[in-house]
């Protein structure tokens, strides 16, 4: 307590001293501790005044944090009071699996999810064909592309014609499953393309210098530590072409195909454990904010929206904006931390860079290049690095990235609600704009400003996007729009 | 961009090296490298993992701000929409002075505040008599005691016959300025009281002295100190019983009456205006907040309240304490940076020390202690001191100390409101034990959790307290209650 007060008293020494508050002599002092009204004042200046140098505000992160508390107990007390509990777990194996009550019982979301084996068999029967030489490298790699295309066609095609069976969770996930193996393949397929290029090339290299040196056992340096024991326990093409190998890599936490993954000692039962529980805990959750808070906030919103009222739009954007956020943080931790973990443990795979802290990011490029690790590495391994390899500019390479990301969230976007509109690729094109503006924000304003600017796109852009399309989607298939209750 | 990829490389490896995941060897690393597969995996932990040792969330602090705002103005646009502008700023002079259309034109409450003169010019008098020996010491502070009560009395029986003639405000004010000037008459005649004692002492012992060293001229050191130029320059009890320095007493910002109050240089006029500005547009920003998020709530939350269902009362404190803690912030800024810092500018007054850092403090006691200092200062010197001096303990000091702090809060609240319960009383008796509380949860739990407890009973305590005298307003004034459309 008393050097509690000592601190204070040489703070406030400190500030009187830059005080513009008229500075009293020792001598005074002395004089005025002796008089008879035991004076208390002494000159000094206000906290909030600027001369008094004082900069403590620690405190009130402790009252934002209970600002934000309070605020959304009342608003889940609010909500509970006013629609009473919505949250319903079984409801979701009905809409995942698209099953009803009538003569919709095909499952066939279920079925594509089966099928999907195919073309990844597919995929590993042309490239063992070219590596025997039974295909030429050229008409395999494009019956190899055929392959990818087909594959990424197909839900369009079997939604086409037998949309009404399908449920929009279930074609979502049909969506997304088939992306993801899309870019595995893609990275499956260059992979072993660069294997066969670096084989042929070294081969060639070798011949060269044995010619030229005329030493029939000449080694380079790459030979000398590729004949040590830890190169020789690594795997080496055309020994990674087995379905075994395939597998592994397609069960991985990763987009970007090795041949020689790292790999951990043991599988940590208490880390499997705890990735489990919060896997079953955290969907729940996720679903249950969205049952109770989104859905009926959405249903809401569209007449708003149809009237292009700007304030009562503003109002409906914002009070979307809150749930939408939250279950976006859910559902990033629950894929990138609780769900890869989960599988990078049970595969003993030991690389777990699934994201880097991207809510430090300062502007929205450094955003998109660590809030997703897998695609980040698989655009710079697969796309970015091989076209700045051929020549063209870092700038040309990154608006390519991000047009592809841009297709494959339009895809992911348009294909389950089977309407072909732009929204998410003008969203996700407006990035490269946004991280130029935001850059500046940083440099001008300082890392603070740029980094509230990127949550601000995150936090507002989403709802923005999702409210347009919904907006259209209802337009589209109940015009009388339906109120809950 | 290069430097920074280098940091976040230094920080993984770091976090590598008390990883679980299994190192490997400079020796495989090297071979990794010259695979043909160009691989991008190493072993490395997420974030999130404990193992990581990552701890920096900055970006969080953005985010909550962030949320805040989206939810702030979410919450204002919904009110604008709900109710419209009820924003107008000429119904608080009417509010103030009682004046209404009809025959209630007496301004009551401005007859009370010009009459407020009259036992302050009655004190001087009974002070001056005490000093010039026309009154025996102890017959004239019976006669201030008698006249402080009498002043602190007189709201409550001008009340108690004239009541309908008075508006809520109109009274408060008179009430917070009758219970200001009862302060500084309390600290005006127990300091005069000090220095008449100190006088008789040191006449007492320099007789004493003189007589017993035998040397008429003999001088003590305070004798010596006293008789500098900086001393001479000093008010001496009996020059101050004049009614200029009591007319600086009053309006000065400070409850501690002293013969030489530190003084300033000059008056600023930019720091004059800024404050001028800060008072005009933050008092109109308090009230618009009050008449249009406040009443709309309380008068909503009345008949939720009357039906004891625990669920809606708490959504309904809820609601309430957002507005409630913005406005008690205004008014806390307003009030003891704006206001008392202009006063003590155009007094010349140097102590500003109004308020210290009570955002920050840890527990309940430090807070009591730190938000008002002007009181704080008072209870210490004028009630604290003078009863730990007779040798009483410390912490029953500090009980009294509440006491008279609830029985003064139990005032500002009953006589306005001709309601007599002892909400107010209790809620400032209920701080001692939850000091002890905080205390208990700072030292078990660490200072953030002192802090947070702190911040709770503020912004939660103020709404209960509100709510409960409102609830009994209601019920007794108009009993089927009236609901804002």
């Amino acid at each position: 307590m008393t050097t509690e007060t000592e601190e204070k008293a040489l703070r406030y020494r400190r500030a009187q001293s830059v005080s513009k508050a008229e500075e009293i002599t020792e001598q005074e002092k002395k004089v005025r501790k002796l008089q008879l009204d035991k004076p208390v004042h002494i000159p000094r200046d206000s906290l909030f005044s600027w001369s008094s140098e004082f900069n403590n505000f620690t405190g009130l992160v402790n009252w934002g944090f209970l600002m934000l508390s309070v605020g959304g107990l009342r608003l889940g007390l609010e909500n509970f009071l006013k629609y009473g509990l919505r949250v319903n777990p079984l409801e979701w194996l009905i809409v995942l699996t698209g099953y009803n009550e009538g003569d919709r019982s095909q499952y066939p979301s279920v079925i594509l999810i089966i099928f999907s084996i195919v073309p990844v068999v597919v995929s590993l029967l042309l490239e063992k064909g070219i590596a025997v030489d039974l295909l030429p490298e050229k008409f395999g790699i494009i019956l190899q592309l055929s392959n990818m295309l087909f594959m990424v066609l197909l839900p369009i095609a079997v939604l086409h014609t037998k949309g009404n069976d399908f449920s929009f969770v279930g074609i979502t996930t049909v969506c997304m499953l088939y992306l993801v193996i899309f870019l595995k393949l893609w990275s499956y397929v260059q992979t072993n393309y660069w294997c066969r290029l670096g084989l042929k090339k070294k081969y060639l290299d070798n011949k060269l210098r044995r010619q030229s040196l005329s030493a029939p056992n000449w080694k380079s340096k790459e030979d000398l530590i590729n004949d040590t024991p830890a190169a020789a326990r690594l795997t080496k093409y055309p020994d990674n072409l087995n379905l075994k190998d395939l597998s592994y890599f397609m069960l991985a936490p990763t987009l970007c195909y090795e041949l020689n993954y790292p790999r951990t000692a043991r599988i940590r039962k208490r880390f499997v454990i705890k990735r489990v529980l919060e896997l079953f805990f955290g969907i729940n959750l996720a679903l249950a904010l969205f049952q109770q808070w989104m859905i009926p906030t959405i249903t809401n919103s569209v007449e708003t929206f149809a009237t292009m009222d700007p304030i009562r739009i503003t109002e409906r954007l914002l009070k979307l904006a809150v749930p939408n956020h939250l279950i976006w943080l859910c559902f990033f931790y629950l894929c990138f931390h609780s769900f890869l973990n989960l599988m990078g443990e049970l595969l003993q795979f030991a690389d777990r860079k699934f994201y880097e802290d991207w809510w430090n990011a300062n502007n929205i490029s450094v955003f998109w290049s660590t809030w997703n690790m897998p695609v980040h590495m698989w655009a710079v391994r697969h796309v970015y690095k091989p076209i700045t390899g051929l020549g063209f500019s870092k700038f040309n390479a990154g608006i390519v990235v991000f047009a592809i990301s841009a297709l494959f969230h339009e895809y992911l976007v348009s294909v389950p609600l089977q309407m072909f509109r732009i929204w998410a690729f003008l969203g996700m094109m407006a990035q490269p704009p946004l991280a130029i503006i935001s850059r500046h924000a940083e440099i001008r304003l300082g890392p603070r400003w740029g980094n509230l600017m990127v949550w601000s796109s995150l936090i507002l852009g989403q709802p923005l996007a999702i409210m347009m399309y919904y907006h259209d989607y209802a337009m589209l298939h109940f015009k009388p729009t339906q109120e809950v209750p």
